[in-house]
């Protein structure tokens, strides 16, 4: 699909429209002229309330919607061995899952533990990456370390500006790994155009999220905006993503109990107007 | 006051203890046996509520605490030079007011406008800090940039790391300008043992704030946690601050809806037993 409102660059993330089943999402992407689904567990996996991966990947292939992303594997930092190596296998596991899925690449929340140093968590996470790059060149699957917001440090990612993301890329040097980018976790960051720059010289941008931070945000995990309901200056980082090189998809991302309270196709509607408004121009 | 609770170094934010009046903050912080009060110009200036600055004086100078900062200044970046000029005017007011107060350092929340790219916003305050400079060394007291978490960068403030506050130090060279730093905005911040390095080598560090990041906070502006409520490291961050020669008040701000609705005298006591377990062994 061309034209004026060309939305075969947006990918829509299935939370995104979280009331909806992978199905529904599947075919109100495709009707709606989207070229991409990136897919989250909770719609596949039986024990997260999934349909499982055979009826999934039968659905993802029926609607010729490309799969930019898998979401959301990492968590590699935890108190004891076990859970570490118990992480490392979850992440192999959904490196499996997104290969048969036909997704490009399994995003990372790296994890953090309430009490432990964070520059223990960062090494803990390299290492557990570093333990899942040789499967991910097996099964052919990209792995993406998403920088979160400095307010998530706490409990769910001790990765939290591009700048970190990059050094543990630089030092497991694997084509297989990059960088998952997200306006609401960087968007704030005075080294985000000369880091956008580097990951294109470095070939590490892999994803790129918009959604947008609202001003006054009543929760901090729920609570995000949709592009044009902010203070993020999207088109600015669009075009350094762009002039960077990245040909990827343009993946919609936003958690919202206020959205998620919507009908969904007039949400979905509202998306794709706020995103053709985007590209305008 | 010595001994095993020494809180001769310690001191309280006014806004830590909301409910109470400024007389009732510095009776009770001195009967606590606290060493300082930090005064929140809400309780000084009548066009905010507050007593006016003569009688303020009175009480403060009766007390006896000592008076390490008066908050908050800043908000320089503005759309338009004449918003830009009146925030400047007003920073010198406050100067004038702190000087009167006995206070060392007016804090600096710099600002931030919402749809202003962050390195606009980050040279207006530059210019705006400049154009007081000479005013702080006329009545003797220092100006401190508190980075502001990133989750403020959208309208409060867009310095949101101690390097960002560091390069307008630098820039401005003045031994009135330097860094207040609030465990609750830079905790999370990879380089921040170099940078409180290189603050006390700069002898830039003119402030330290206590409080914890709660891990589920339920308000980003009103859920702060008490020393010892989340998962900030606050002893090792104690420790690089004493060992780059910081020699200053360790200052008790904490907004929280949930703090000031407990009974004040006793939330005090809670105050003082934390902080005194802190800084035991």
């Amino acid at each position: 699909m061309a034209g004026l409102h060309d939305l075969s660059k947006c990918a829509v993330h299935t939370m995104t429209n979280k009331p909806w089943s992978l199905a529904e999402c599947c075919g109100h992407y495709a009707s709606a002229g989207l070229g991409g689904v990136s897919i989250w567990r909770n719609t596949v996996a039986p024990e997260e309330g999934g349909i499982g991966l055979k009826e999934a990947t039968k659905i993802v292939k029926g609607s010729g919607l490309a799969v930019p992303a898998y979401v959301r594997g990492g968590f590699f930092a935890a108190a004891d061995p076990s859970s570490r190596q118990a992480s490392i296998d979850h992440n192999k596991l959904m490196l499996d899952e997104a290969a048969a899925l036909g997704a490009e690449q399994v995003v990372l929340v790296v994890g953090a533990v309430p009490g432990m140093p964070l520059s223990e968590a960062r090494k803990q996470v390299t290492d557990g990456i570093a333990a899942c790059l040789d499967h991910a060149a097996q099964v052919g699957v990209k792995m993406s370390i998403e920088p979160l917001h400095p307010m998530y440090a706490g409990d769910k990612s001790c990765i939290n500006r591009m700048a970190e993301a990059r050094q543990i890329c630089e030092q497991l040097r694997s084509p297989w790994l990059g960088i998952a980018v997200d306006v609401y976790h960087v968007w704030w960051d005075p080294d985000l155009e000369h880091e956008i720059k580097l990951a294109g010289k470095q070939n590490t941008l892999f994803g790129f999220h918009l959604c947008d931070w609202r001003l006054n945000t009543r929760h901090m995990l729920t609570d995000r905006g949709l592009i044009g309901d902010g203070c993020i200056d999207i088109r600015c980082i669009c075009r350094l993503v762009e002039d960077a090189g990245f040909k990827g998809f343009n993946e919609i991302e936003v958690f919202s109990e206020q959205y998620w309270a919507m009908d969904q196709a007039q949400y979905l509607l509202l998306i794709t107007e706020r995103y053709s408004r985007l590209f305008r121009r």
